[in-house]
């Protein structure tokens, strides 16, 4: 069953050195994405952050992948904190995790295709609490907390990179679901019958909005006769968010028209999902929106597919906390458990 | 702020007999509908419901619409309980309440144009914890609880009438949101630039799925020469449920055209939702679901239009309170707070 706080807590073993009485102790949150592992050291009750460690992501197994995490962690401490006064270690993993910490799977990650009880692996490794949350749940709470939503009871946050993510904070706390899935908007439907998603399903927000969804579209376009400038660009390479920056820029009529089709399902989809949650504020994030800026989400805010209730009831505003936001919100989450 | 329980006591004040030490006590759930007000003696610990009440709700105002809830109170406990032994009143209402019990206004019940804090007018005239909620929330909780979804964590109910409402629990917990308008799905869009909505918005579910929005789009399409099999049955009398039943049962083409955008607007909008929010089970009710029944789900199921992840992951299953859900679910709420 779900918890509220979308991580699960490993309790450091009576072998270990037991944490209960350092309550009150830094908490290291630690974001492990498809290329690298970022970790922060985080004041448990102010969520202020000291410090920051990073390494490439290794492509050559799960143990190697637990190495860089715990390497990680002994950089970040080294010098700011001893491992003995930690409360807790927060994780964000680039998968779904159930209420349990239970990571399913990390496509991103390779070797992550069986489910793992990270909570336990490291929890073992590290002689210290540990809290796996997923990676944009994570941001969803770091905006919250230390971001653009602060203040705000409600708060969906949207990252829209390579495919669109989403995480839910309602009345203060994060929603998860029985599987760790609530949030998933980018598979919400747009386009009944359109564009075919990688889910197997069609027309969902992520075939229009994602970097992977529109870096198809443009290929396909494109060998219809549709302007060549983003293949030119990248040639086999996939499509990046500064790709499509330079897109607009140069307003290439694919890429605004691209982009149009982006800024319309957004506008469907966020629109909708606010108005069935009474959501006043939704953030926006990841590499397409870092990239184009205020004047994408001015756009969104002004397309007439906004659903629902609209942007009457619904804020749209930019994420504040850019590449930390999953260190930061897994310590976070490690913190309230 | 809003709170979980999706209701707001008013504590019975010192000059009234404390209930403190009668929580064990059973409950009285009032449903206020627009045309009757009903009433049920609930067990706070099982839920299990004893005897019921009912009269028309007055169209003369709101003191003769308080003045009926208490008759109808007090006739329910005639010869079953004394109002002293009661642990709580819960009250539900045709309306938005916040989280504190504030009900902003009941278009459905004339005189009702204003905000209330209806709590504290039933408790002053009862004497007795009075706990306030939306009709439609306190539905869900009645099928979440005692209902279709018993042993679901989490669930959306989705009530189609003359509009469309819906009322979410997640992780056992009813969400009401800052404005008490979380779950209406009626207001999601399923057709961007579609028939215009009451609510002043375009193509929103209840505009393709609820009675009001079938009945303008029968009369208007009538009119453009399509099948009067529906207005010649009604006159300028509102299309009932019934009718529309009527309609099917005749292979009228008008009336299953109209059924058919109403089971794709409700697959596209249920899938969506229960994408974004992880759930398993969603409970259809209300009079068009209670006429058309398990067929009007089987087609929403198998509609190429079911949104996100559809059918795969979402079970639609048919309301099992009908009548007193309603007054079930506001005695449940009372019983939690």
């Amino acid at each position: 069953m779900a918890k509220g706080n979308g991580g699960a807590k490993k309790k450091a073993k009576s072998s270990k050195k037991s944490k209960k009485d350092a309550k009150a102790g830094p908490i290291v949150g630690v974001d492990v994405g498809g290329t690298k592992v970022l970790a922060r050291l985080v004041d448990s009750e102010t969520g202020e952050a000291d410090g920051w460690a990073k390494a490439s992501t290794p492509k050559t197994g799960l143990d190697d992948v637990f190495d860089t995490i715990e390497a990680v962690i002994d950089e970040l401490l080294d010098g700011r904190a001893s491992k003995d006064d930690l409360s807790a270690v927060g994780i964000g993993v680039p998968g779904p995790v159930d209420g349990d910490g239970l990571v399913q799977k990390c496509p991103n990650i390779n070797g992550w295709d069986k489910p793992i009880q990270l909570s336990d692996v490291m929890g073992d490794r590290l002689g210290v609490d540990v809290v796996v949350s997923n990676d944009v749940n994570c941001g969803a709470v770091a905006e919250h907390r230390v971001g653009a939503g602060k203040g705000s009871d409600s708060l969906l946050a949207v990252f829209v990179g390579t495919g669109v993510g989403g995480g839910l904070v309602l009345d203060n706390k994060l929603v998860v679901g029985a599987r760790g899935m609530v949030g998933e908007i980018g598979h919400m439907t747009v386009e009944p019958g359109g564009r075919p998603c990688g889910c197997g399903g069609a027309g969902h927000l992520e075939c229009y909005a994602g970097r992977a969804g529109i870096d198809r579209e443009a290929r396909r376009r494109t060998e219809e006769g549709a302007s060549p400038f983003l293949p030119d660009l990248v040639g086999s390479s996939p499509i990046k968010s500064r790709h499509i920056q330079a897109g607009v820029e140069a307003e290439d009529p694919l890429t605004l028209e691209l982009v149009d089709d982006a800024v319309h399902a957004l506008a469907q989809a966020i629109g909708n999902a606010a108005s069935l949650l009474d959501i006043p504020v939704v953030v926006l994030g990841g590499g397409i929106v870092d990239r184009l800026g205020q004047t994408f989400l001015d756009d969104i805010a002004a397309s007439p597919r906004f659903g629902g209730f609209g942007p009457d009831v619904t804020r749209l505003v930019l994420a504040e906390r850019l590449d930390d936001a999953g260190a930061i919100g897994a310590a976070l989450l490690a913190a309230q458990d």
